[in-house]
């Protein structure tokens, strides 16, 4: 009987049943992935985490470029006047925000420590970015004169920070890392269509590297960006039944441009105000991931975003088994690597192997080989998947074909079970009784709303639960809104959310 | 005789005899590598100096995974109270630097835009990281335990904050990007190692990446990093004869661990304080890599940085030949990205192919490519090197090998210029007297100091001369020191810096 490792690590985590929320916490710290750090609300992103994360910038930074983007980087202080220049941006994002008041700190006069020196005020306060159209419209406006100066289609990679209250790594944190697009346009059409083509880039990532399912759609006017005329998304749903934005893309029409004065000679030699976009993905994807496909024995990664696909675990007695073993591995993993296939051989013998494959189960490496003794003799491998902890015993000839295969097997599988899953809590609800039952159980509610922000206030704060999106894909179906039973166009998507 | 676009271009650049720091700012901006924002200080880095750092960033990021390490990520804001934890770290960091003590605005009373809320006040306030050692040794608090957690080998890519008075874009700003690797070891032997280990890679990377020749050496105690033990250093030499700090990497002893109390148990049983590097490069190298290379023409990039290390240019008159010439540079383009090369092909019709040719060589595209009617019947290609404006007539069969070497021989031949510079302006020198005439032309001077700061301090009053670096590869000639006529063990490299 092979001693059952997996149940001695599942110990150490929290079930999803017995508390989602402390498994989360639990399953972020232990496989390493981020931890808080001595300032309130800011995370630190371990190596293993942030690694994660390279992974998912470096597919998005693919796709920017690939639709036509360029990066740039804009400063990360935005003077306070310039928040104010937009009536409802500022509204969204004045509020919660860091404040640089001076620019000096002095020995402190009683010798113990610094202090800030109120001869180093500055004259004007400068806010820590908490997203940045103000201060990159400031510099659009030097940027465009004429039609031959646009479009304008810039993305930043960078940190900012919303002093938030409640803070949960990953999903909400005082400091977080993301991508934020802005783009400048000639045209109010191609502006929208800049904010569709860049959500469809969105949900593509989502669903073809994260392997995670999301509803596309638009924001009602409640819950719509802080001066967009339209905030485009992409909707997931967690294990909780619990739905979480996991995108947004923002139609801004001429806001900033007015805000800013950025105006532009157009081809018939006319002036006017230039049309924006901006869009962003942040760190919060990872708690996405995390939540969407991990187990109560660890993570669980979609194979391409792990930071290694395959880790080999040698079971060996001695040095001379050991040396027989990794000539056996050295040869598969550059079969392995010439796949494409990112490999780690863990040969480190301060571990035991039962230590590492609980290791590797808790951080959710797609697939682990063992070899051993009895492999040596029969020209096998173990080979062991994450997603269904499945094992199987291999010939080790041509396995490096059939571990392709079968990491785009899970990769589809992750995304079967989490798209089925949602499916299997996505129904129609159509009385608000209903409604008030059924929002308890968690998942997508698709109803009938009568589009004022007024029923929509009474629903949210009857229930918790808010309008996710009106889906873009969504049948358009006609009907009564479940609370006014005035006429509704078609069933919007409602949940509880992060 | 064709028309001289250079000369036309050239106009609007300062030369660099008339005003170097002029030619230097009028460079970076008028090739949109970067602009001052409405932040005092803060940059924005256009797209096009963006795409040179990340060319920058990738080949460090590749070449720091290659020596073990791993990517990170830690909080922008550090408690005032860690900056005092290490003593010669706070002199050197907490005076100038970005003081959050707010975290939030309210709706002025006056009705007029916002204000800080005085409510919201900090405890304690943050400080905007001016370097990390200290957020990231508080973290490692908690992740260090034995010798077997040992070694951490962490790097990070961030943004950081230093209030400087006088700014100049890339070379001293007040917010700039850089990467900072943050290591902790069991051994004395073992940091050190590290540190040089570090050094080597930047000397590398600056030598053939950017074919920027490098001298690598130890600073002196007045030059040190603040809370460093031994501060390693490349330095390189401007063409104004300058000397620009192009990287550090640092031995911090324990000093850091002390200050964090970041203690560990030995292999044998005993605890002992962990020791420490960091090491750094920053936005600061675009600077350096402007000024050695660049003309009275614009910029001059080494082909291994270029954004695009191709361009291509027709020369037509209507539809029909503009298409003939597209067929032949598709086919070439398609052969030369097989290369590995990059390329760009500009057949945008709104520019004229002379305003073409001076915004590629302003921009400093390594090789311009030119096909009109003529090279059409003739089956050539007009081949155009930014570095020499030599400019070559050649069969388009197989022109993509041709390229392909001559981007190498470019790559080769910058750096040779640059090292034959530096070395016509290096020179030993004797005496005090000699010094200060000497020192008024620029360069690197070899002398005999006799290791005190007394000394440097007065080399330094007296002429603005500091010591660059204790060179590590430098001959080992004893000496006097130029100014006290004490004993020497070898000659130290003064110059004027940036």
């Amino acid at each position: 009987m092979r001693f059952n490792f997996t149940k001695i690590m599942a110990k150490e985590l929290t079930s999803r049943s017995e508390n989602y929320s402390q498994w989360y916490n639990d399953l972020v710290l232990k496989a390493d992935l981020a931890e808080n750090s001595a300032v309130r609300g800011c995370m630190v992103i371990k190596p293993y985490g942030y690694a994660i994360w390279e992974k998912m910038q470096a597919e998005l930074d693919r796709m920017f470029k690939e639709t036509g983007h360029v990066n740039a980087y804009f400063p990360l202080f935005i003077p306070k006047s310039f928040l104010s220049k937009e009536a409802d941006h500022v509204e969204g994002f004045a509020k919660e925000c860091a404040v640089v008041t001076h620019y000096r700190l002095k020995n402190s006069p009683d010798g113990k420590g610094v202090v800030v020196d109120p001869e180093a005020q500055l004259e004007e306060e400068l806010i820590v970015r908490p997203t940045s159209e103000t201060i990159i419209w400031s510099a659009y406006k030097n940027w465009i004169q004429s039609y031959r100066d646009l479009p304008v289609l810039c993305n930043q990679w960078a940190n900012v920070v919303r002093w938030e209250m409640r803070t949960r790594l990953f999903l909400r944190t005082a400091e977080f890392l993301w991508q934020e697009g802005h783009t400048a346009h000639a045209t109010k059409e191609e502006a929208v269509e800049e904010a569709e083509k860049m959500l469809e880039v969105y949900a593509d990532f989502a669903e073809n590297f994260m392997a995670l399912p999301v509803l596309k759609g638009v924001k009602s006017a409640n819950e719509r960006f802080a001066g967009a005329l339209d905030t485009y998304c992409i909707e997931a749903l967690m294990q909780d039944g619990k739905a979480l934005q996991a995108g947004t893309s923002h139609f801004l029409g001429q806001n900033f441009a007015k805000a800013f004065d950025v105006r532009f000679t157009t081809k018939e030699g006319v002036e006017d105000y230039v049309w924006a976009t901006s869009w962003g993905v942040s760190t919060r994807l990872m708690g996405a991931l995390i939540m969407t496909h991990s187990d109560d024995n660890g993570l669980v990664l979609p194979p391409k975003l792990a930071p290694y696909q395959v880790v080999i675990v040698p079971i060996y007695k001695g040095e001379e088994q050991l040396a027989e073993i990794s000539e056996k591995v050295n040869a598969l993993t550059t079969k392995l690597r010439d796949l494409g296939i990112s490999v780690k051989y863990d040969a480190n013998d301060n571990k035991r192997s039962g230590w590492k494959f609980a290791e590797y189960e808790l951080k959710g490496v797609p697939v682990r080989l063992a070899i051993g003794a009895r492999d040596l003799e029969n020209g096998t491998v173990e080979v062991a998947r994450r997603d269904t902890l499945a094992k199987e015993t291999v010939n080790i000839e041509g396995v490096e074909l059939y571990i392709k295969k079968l990491l785009d097997q899970i990769q589809a599988n992750i995304y079967k079970k989490a798209y089925d899953y949602r499916a299997s809590v996505t129904r129609e609800v159509n009385s608000y009784e209903e409604f008030k039952v059924e929002i308890e159980k968690g998942g997508f509610l698709l109803c009938h709303w009568d589009g004022t922000p007024e029923t929509e206030e009474k629903i949210k704060e009857e229930t918790k639960a808010t309008i996710r999106c009106i889906p873009v894909d969504g049948k358009k179906e006609t009907g009564k809104c479940m609370v006014s039973g005035k006429a509704s166009a078609q069933r919007v998507v409602f949940a509880r959310s992060y």
